[in-house]
């Protein structure tokens, strides 16, 4: 026994984004590294006027323990905006209320992999899922990402040679990527798992921040029965209050819970009804329509200033949604050297190492548009522009 | 692969005592089953005014993404009364904020169990970390427990005869027993346990919950290097909240921010600011004082109503504190037969089995006096000695 500590914990590594945030706290930096919601946008009022209610209607009773799998109308308002918003069939006593959609991933692990189970996902992938999954041991097949969704011919390799336990993706405004996948691609990918054991993990914390093009069809609406999809309400709603929800198949929910109950007992109660309360006496899609107005006109400058500043050979996605940008710099180029004069320039974002499997260095990097005030974003990219400019004379061997 | 879901999930059972609840709604049933805190006594309007002054004074910056450690004037806080009231010198840094004590457990079999690591346990023990530990594969050494604590013959056998990682104790007021441990096994435990690389995990969620006797010493102050402290806000202000910490080593700590990270970020920001807002403009220890009066109340009528109505041949414990109490027929009654005939009188109780790791049929039975008002104690302890004569009297063959 050479260490103290299990196994699991020994392999994961210590978060990079925290390390990389700590570097941008200096006020004189624009930073394009979180993955932050814009603060500005938070409900304060609404939400006080809401914990007031519950404490006078419930207060008691909704300071009290409760169950594991959540407050029974929340899970039930959660339901029906399924179906009128995507006009998906949910039954409310298939909702598990998490921790925010993090927990989600790691309940499903927990249930899910023995140690080496394989488990694929996306290249680059969510930095979370990579960590929750790692934690337990998983053996991961990463698929490359395309502009419209997984590579398809590289998703079918991978189901030849190896046989996943989970599929785990983002469709909609990937974090870290920003793409999402095609309705076509969706329905190529529900084909090929057709009769597969493959429980595919549908993450879509942003799905309501859509900004252009149409709302596509879910995983979950084409395989209902292999299909756990994860829902937060950080993005639209705040985040401090890691309220998330899994919805899974029957067939799932008794281990699902146990495993909840395991690991915490069960979710804030009193924050359930805090929210469930803001909920039933506001319009949230109207708030989401001023989310939506904000993040699309910070989109909008940042692709504007990528283009204005950036030289040729530089490529970069278009997000329908979301919060996040990808950028593509000629191969060879390294984006943690870049970093480093980026931080001189005053100028952040996170390279894409920590969102591949094995943290390869790599001339990708991510950028973040929803935490920038759109007059801060030309002056940000211009700075960026100039960085890169500068690795690329002095980098010749690029 | 004969399931689908991973060999951890399969092996927990449901918790027990989550079926037996379902039982016990009836409103004509007097439950000693629970095991909650009595929620007539919880603070609903200071917590209500905590809530508006948090949204006023930090709303935007309370409600976005917070670090993984916890709110660190909250840390810096249960320091502090660790030192005022146990005179135990605590660093905040070496504090962890955890969705109450229970993921204080399941962060600490993540980091530190392997599949059938050792870990001692008392028996009967609590039943949360029984089911946190399992779902990590553990093996269990059950130390048998007397009434002054763990039975130091068969403690010193199980050292001889295994590895344990972790030894896991409830020290003042154990759930279920309701026994706490004396100072001179405290020290013996120490002495025993000194050079011996294992964990203690001192898990302490009723010690501010004293009726009689004196504070004894923390297995932290004795073992500062290799004790792990588990304390929560849900047995002294609300449960709902999910609101515990952990002290660690600092040799420990960063792989449990790994662990808390992966498992679901952090810890809800917001109502970690409105305890600290709470604590911090009330006194807490005149609200449990509060507590403790009616408690001990509640104690007190129990154990005069078990002396007055139970038969010869039955013991049971005489807590200082905490909510429970443990009793126990003569041998070879089964307190799984005694619920049936319990239920029909109208009273119920947890039967002892949930609280053995192997679960075997005991004469052993919980008995929860925090949830019961004081003049309906004395009309349950009556049902329940009915209950046992009529199995007595049936039961011939015990």
């Amino acid at each position: 026994m050479s260490s103290i500590f299990s196994d699991r914990i020994s392999d994961v590594p210590r978060s990079f984004i925290r390390e990389i945030l700590k570097v941008t706290v200096d006020k004189d930096v624009i930073s394009f590294a979180g993955g932050l919601p814009n603060r500005e946008l938070f409900p304060v009022e609404q939400l006080k006027q809401a914990s007031a209610e519950v404490f006078d209607e419930a207060g008691k009773e909704a300071l009290q323990y409760s169950n594991s799998e959540g407050y029974l109308p929340l899970r039930e308002y959660i339901a029906k905006r399924y179906k009128t918003k995507n006009g998906l069939e949910v039954n409310p006593e298939n909702i598990l209320i998490t921790n925010g959609s993090q927990q989600g991933l790691d309940l499903m692990a927990k249930i899910f992999l023995n140690e080496t189970d394989d488990v694929m996902l996306e290249e680059p992938g969510y930095l979370g899922a990579i960590q929750a999954f790692q934690v337990y041991r998983a053996s991961f097949n990463a698929v490359r990402l395309e502009k419209d969704g997984a590579d398809i011919e590289h998703f079918k390799q991978i189901l030849k040679h190896s046989k996943p336990k989970l599929f785990y993706t983002v469709p909609n405004f990937q974090n870290p990527s920003g793409i999402s996948y095609s309705d076509e691609k969706r329905k190529i990918i529900a084909q090929l798992l057709t009769d597969k054991p493959i429980i595919v993990v549908e993450d879509d914390p942003y799905g309501d921040l859509r900004y252009t093009g149409r709302e596509k069809k879910t995983f979950k609406s084409l395989m209902p029965e292999k299909t756990i999809l994860l829902g937060t309400f950080s993005k639209t709603v705040v985040p401090s209050f890691r309220l998330g929800w899994l919805v899974a198949p029957a067939a799932y929910m008794e281990r699902l819970v146990i495993a909840k109950q395991a690991a915490d007992l069960h979710t804030n109660y009193f924050i359930q009804r805090l929210i469930f309360k803001y909920l039933s006496t506001h319009k949230i899609d109207s708030h989401i329509a001023v989310i939506r107005d904000r993040y699309d006109k910070q989109r909008t400058a940042m692709i504007a200033a990528l283009r204005k500043y950036f030289p040729e050979g530089v490529d970069f996605t278009l997000p329908e949604g979301g919060m996040f940008l990808w950028v593509m710099l000629p191969e060879g180029i390294s984006t943690m050297k870049l970093f480093d004069i980026a931080i001189q320039k005053k100028v952040a974002f996170v390279p894409g190492n920590p969102f591949y499997t094995d943290g390869r260095e790599t001339n990708t990097l991510r950028l973040n548009f929803s935490c920038v005030d759109e007059n801060l974003i030309d002056e940000g990219i211009k700075r960026l522009a100039e960085a890169t400019r500068e690795l690329l004379s002095t980098n010749k061997d690029y």
